[in-house]
């Protein structure tokens, strides 16, 4: 009867295969076990489930682990109502005789709220697996890592796994608008289905809590930071609520953007001056009415006085005046405000990259203790490198809060392979020397090295309405990473690629090794062939996609390229030593004198920092003119290469998924080197060399990659 | 064996119940066929597919076979290459020996191109089913049909259907913008990937081509009415290439929308006058271009001159002059234009509803011969009940085309389970009279009244980015009626809902006598609760979303819904007899001695051509203030009986269908309450008359309603 099941089951999965390799079931796909000896293992270890205590969280934890083990292991899986033998135990009580004689005080001191402890052990002489959490959320949290050690094929025979998060707060924004279009989205639109709502709920709500459960992530700020007043409104209010209800069991808390005018605009005052005594009452009244409804309501995210959105500033108050108002009106409600600190002006001839710290450093201090300041990884936005933003070890009486993008509106959107953990651990792992070496970004944003117990860390979602989540499925593997790594930042990207990738796709060894391969590289890619040794922010023109470096006089400077690469005939880069704008002067003394020095200065910030002569000699022994063409042609070709990898996997991955990836690398084969061919072209013009001999010239001349339009690129305001 | 593979199967069905009930799969869904005895019939007689010709449609359509027999049977299909017992022959040809032996040329004569013929019979002793066609694309259409035979559990034994389209272009046009936003899209955004193509074809390409191939559907408008010159830009023409590529073999052409002012606009000419030669020559280059592209492009359909769209009348020429001057670029080519009637003008003080006839009557003759006019059902815009446009009947000598609406602009959206079929054809069965009694439109649309070979009919699809396609599953229901009506007018509402219930949901007698009844009743509920006897066009203004009978002093009033009902403290309704506007002049003497008598029109029309006083008494002895009221309160609850015929079923359907069509259900019943408190309240202060005793008083006032906003109702411009 067995083999009938096995038989069974593998038709299931065939079945699978042919009709919903879709991509959207993410990394949450309990296949079963393709390793044979090892199904059998699992099986003769995993017969039930017993739930000691009792809540919805609980709950899902049991049927998600009963779901997730009976796809795994094609078997049926008992609800025990005691230990048997092979029994998985959920349990939250410290009282239970289980806990108390499975797990030792000292290993539930290591866990907070929301860890988890997972042993193998024995229990009345019968072998069990216990998932102990000091809440509940903390065995959801757990389950799901069970699941993953079998998706991964690991040895569960003697596990003691003692795991907690380093972040309180991991959190997705979502620049998602009431339309459901949204800002910086290449998924298709929003997962927000705001007109049906709260009556009609899209089953997919489910499947996104759970994915988001699956790597920890606890909050999540439904709409744009651009934000609309509206969504304040109790006709709103009720639809946010029907979420709320929804992703409660699974540990994640709703957040709402707040528009700082929104006093005048739906509130009906004069003001929004946030000095103003109705203003702030207005504010109080309003935050009460959402805990009406949401009682567990998360907070505000507030972007104010930034590319035009309202602020204190047009009060002539400053930002701290703004979020200690909201803060005062949260804190009751043990609510939260994250107040970014991206904000720059066009008025303010200062370099953009020093104005956020100019802004914020002289606040430190004066933030009521229920605010975050959210800080982008780099001072300007988002870029496919930067250094790491000077705010980060400069404000160390204020809870720091790192905003990454996950999606990837600098990298390649929805049609780049982009493995993003390099990028984040990049920046987790710089040292801001602020306490002297070893004071890295990571250990800012997690508390320790201000002790800060108030931590959070933020991930731009790139998800939308697209079946696969993402619109490229290795886009899943950021959204996955930034979970990740949000939970625990010592992480590797290697050992985050290797769990996503089995979990994904095969725990082939050779698939394994080969993807891995192209995760890893990927980044360095991409930063090769748009912008290599430091170049920045020369995309296309608002929606940036693809390159435009020729961009100028636009209505602001900041918002064109040759402000960001400031190339002319004798060389290229910004510089921003003490004898250009001395933005290098915001970091702590050992950093700065780093990036202060062109000798010194990694060569891949060069040009972020020094302003190059075209004919400096680099660390290869070529001219920054050469090595500039090399970088750009060895981009594009690693992206052949990584059309070649993924050929030789074509036996090895299914059909859709196959073609998925292959169509997209195709294109983004075709983007490569349209950047190469356009930006090498145009620096040219500055450099007046020739492209180093063995390179093959480009076939299109400059004007016709500069005549290039995309008036409906995605992700940017439709028109109609 | 057999057994085991029937538990096999069963589990696989289960396993799709447990995931995939998401409507993707619409009415093709070859699950294993629930009756024993009758699947073990099918079993028997179906063993194989033998093709006897060559084609990229043949292999499609054997393809199409196959997995849906594999499907349907849970047995292996063998592909034979010569007729064995149990063999589906695919053919098309007239000259093979089975052919010849099994199909008389009287039989052939029957159908046209597209055309199909199913048999059952014998050939050297061997017991087969053929399906020919004189083209390819006919076998497909024919295996279509047998599937659904099959999937409607009808006997197979003594099949001889002759089957061929009665209307030649049978067409969906897609409101799509460019931007993926949908003009009265319901059903998340558009299909088409813009961006992505023509390098990444989205598997749902396919899909949507096998969908619209089962039921005759053999054209596609991809973009809008409201036309965006662009899309006739080399880079798009590649991109409309990728999918003409796809679609070909499905017997699909493509058609685009052409702005009239594109010469301007892409080809930098000073006008777009349909007079000027430079004009003219720059439309025939761009039609060689398009051809280029895609060899088989069908050609343009065009909305000029209405609703502020550019049009020849901007150059003081006529209609004519402008689809004459398209018509003659396309005429090498084979390609047709669609011209549409739908013109109306503010400065027109007319009667919107006589406009387009008095504007195009005069033109009938002098349009090409490739030309259609396509003329929407009714003279105002698609409202719940119209009386059929008087232009049917009234240009015998030129080609007109119906337009009908599949997606419910202004019947309920996507909220609301309405099903179309009994709308389509009350149209289609009425009479003109232009040719005496029995002159239906449906005969003017098919040619057959006036001898026109240049047929067609268009439906502007509700088909979306959702993963159901069309938002509420029930809309499914309504492209394929209109599908079904496109081959065959003949069919009864009850049939084709038969069909649709059976493929989709389930061959249960009590399923399907419910399901019907729920649909062939529900566009006269919700004709009810919006705009009973007559009333029309009082939705919310813009979106068209919910009631606002009350929308006035707007920058044009015939976007007003006082415009439209006139309701005063004498009565209500639009006088369109000879003492008002006499629009019913404009239909022929019997159909306008009908109209014109407010005795003998039909009440369902009534306020569409009559201003009624309020205690006029109606055929059921109630006055019209009582009957609206009735009517409306009956509409509202209707829709609850609706919902209590829908919970019977609970057991009968899979869960994630049943409680999508619940929870629609329940949001349907809010606004048909809302609907229909919004209007007696409205109309009340008119009338100045009680509700009539018994029927429940609203709970909410007038102003509530009136106040109620809804700025980012779906299927409008999105604002950012």
């Amino acid at each position: 009867m067995k083999k009938i099941l096995i038989i069974l089951f593998v038709f299931i999965i065939l079945n699978f295969f042919l009709h919903a390799e879709d991509g959207f079931r993410l990394w949450l796909r309990y296949d079963l076990i393709s390793d044979n000896q090892l199904l059998e293992k699992y099986q003769n270890s995993l017969i039930g489930i017993f739930v000691e205590d009792n809540s919805a969280t609980l709950t899902l934890a049991a049927d998600e682990l009963q779901t997730g083990l009976e796809g795994l292991l094609s078997i049926s899986i008992i609800r025990y109502s005691n230990v048997e033998d092979g029994t998985v135990v959920l349990c939250t009580n410290d009282n239970s005789n289980i806990v108390k004689s499975l797990i030792v005080p000292y290993e539930i001191e290591q866990i907070n709220d929301e860890g988890f402890i997972i042993k193998t052990s024995n229990y009345n002489d019968k072998k069990i697996i216990i998932i102990y959490g000091k809440k509940d959320i903390g065995v959801l949290y757990g389950v799901f890592h069970f699941l993953k050690l079998l998706q991964t094929h690991k040895n569960i025979e003697q596990l003691t796994i003692i795991s907690s998060p380093k972040i309180n707060l991991r959190i997705l924004n979502h620049w998602d608008n009431l339309d459901r279009t949204v800002e910086r989205g290449y998924a298709g639109f929003s997962i927000w289905g705001w007109h049906r709502l709260p009556e009609y709920i899209d089953p997919r709500y489910i499947d996104y809590a759970r994915a988001n459960a699956s790597i920890g992530i606890n909050g999540t700020v439904l709409t744009s930071v651009n934000a609309n007043a509206l969504a304040l409104t109790s006709g709103y209010l009720e639809k946010v609520k029907a979420l709320a209800d929804l992703f409660r069991a699974y540990g994640i808390k709703i957040y709402l953007t707040a528009r700082f005018s929104a006093p005048m605009e739906i509130g009906g005052l004069k003001t929004a001056d946030p000095l103003d005594p109705e203003v702030r009452n207005w504010w109080k009244e309003k935050v009460k009415e959402i805990y009406s409804y949401v009682p567990d309501f998360g907070g505000f995210l507030i972007k104010a006085n930034s590319e035009g959105q309202p602020g204190p500033q047009d009060y002539g108050r400053a930002h701290v005046d703004g979020a200690n108002m909201l803060a005062e009106a949260l804190q009751p409600f043990d609510g939260t405000v994250m107040w970014r600190a991206f904000v720059y002006s066009n008025e303010n001839p200062e370099d953009r990259a020093k104005q956020a710290y100019n802004e914020f450093k002289p606040l430190d201090g004066k933030f009521n203790q229920n605010i975050f300041v959210q800080v982008k990884n780099g001072a300007i936005d988002f870029q496919p490198r930067e250094p790491f933003h000077p705010l980060f070890g400069a404000m160390p009486r204020t809870s720091l809060m790192m905003e990454f993008q996950i999606t990837q509106e600098y990298l390649g959107q929805s049609t780049s392979l982009t493995y993003l953990a390099p990028l984040f651990k990049e920046c987790l792992d710089s040292d801001t020397y602020a306490k002297g070496k070893g004071s890295t970004v990571a250990r800012v944003i997690d508390g320790s090295l201000d002790e800060h117990s108030l931590t959070g860390i933020a991930g731009v979602a790139n998800t939308g309405s697209d079946r696969n989540w993402t619109g490229h499925i290795f886009g899943q593997a950021n959204w996955y990473a930034f979970g990740r790594l949000a939970w625990n930042h010592e992480l590797t990207s290697e050992e985050i690629a290797d769990e996503w990738i089995r979990m994904t796709f095969s725990n082939d060894t050779d698939v394994v090794k080969k993807v891995s391969k192209m995760m890893l590289e990927s980044r360095e890619i991409i930063v090769n062939y748009m912008t290599p040794l430091g170049l920045h922010h020369i995309m296309g023109w608002d929606h940036h996609y693809g390159p435009a470096p020729w961009i100028k006089d636009k209505h602001r400077d900041d918002w064109t390229s040759v402000y960001y690469h400031k190339a002319n005939s004798m060389g290229i880069g910004f510089d921003r030593t003490e004898s250009g704008s001395n933005a290098v002067n915001q970091y702590f003394p050992e950093v700065a004198k780093i990036f202060s020095s062109i000798k010194d200065c990694p060569e891949k910030y060069l040009l972020w920092f020094h302003h190059v002569n075209w004919d400096h000699k680099l660390n290869s022994g070529n001219t920054l003119w050469e090595e500039l063409c090399y970088k750009y042609y060895e981009g594009a070709k690693s992206v052949k290469e990584m059309i070649k990898i993924w050929e030789t996997l074509k036996n090895e991955i299914d059909k859709e998924r196959f073609n998925h990836v292959k169509m997209l690398l195709n294109i983004q084969q075709k983007e490569a080197i349209w950047w190469r061919n356009a930006c090498v072209l145009y620096f040219q013009t500055f450099s007046h060399q020739k492209i180093p001999d063995g390179l093959e010239l480009p076939d299109k001349s400059l004007e016709y990659y500069q005549n290039l339009k995309f008036p409906y690129a995605p992700g940017i305001k439709p028109t109609w």
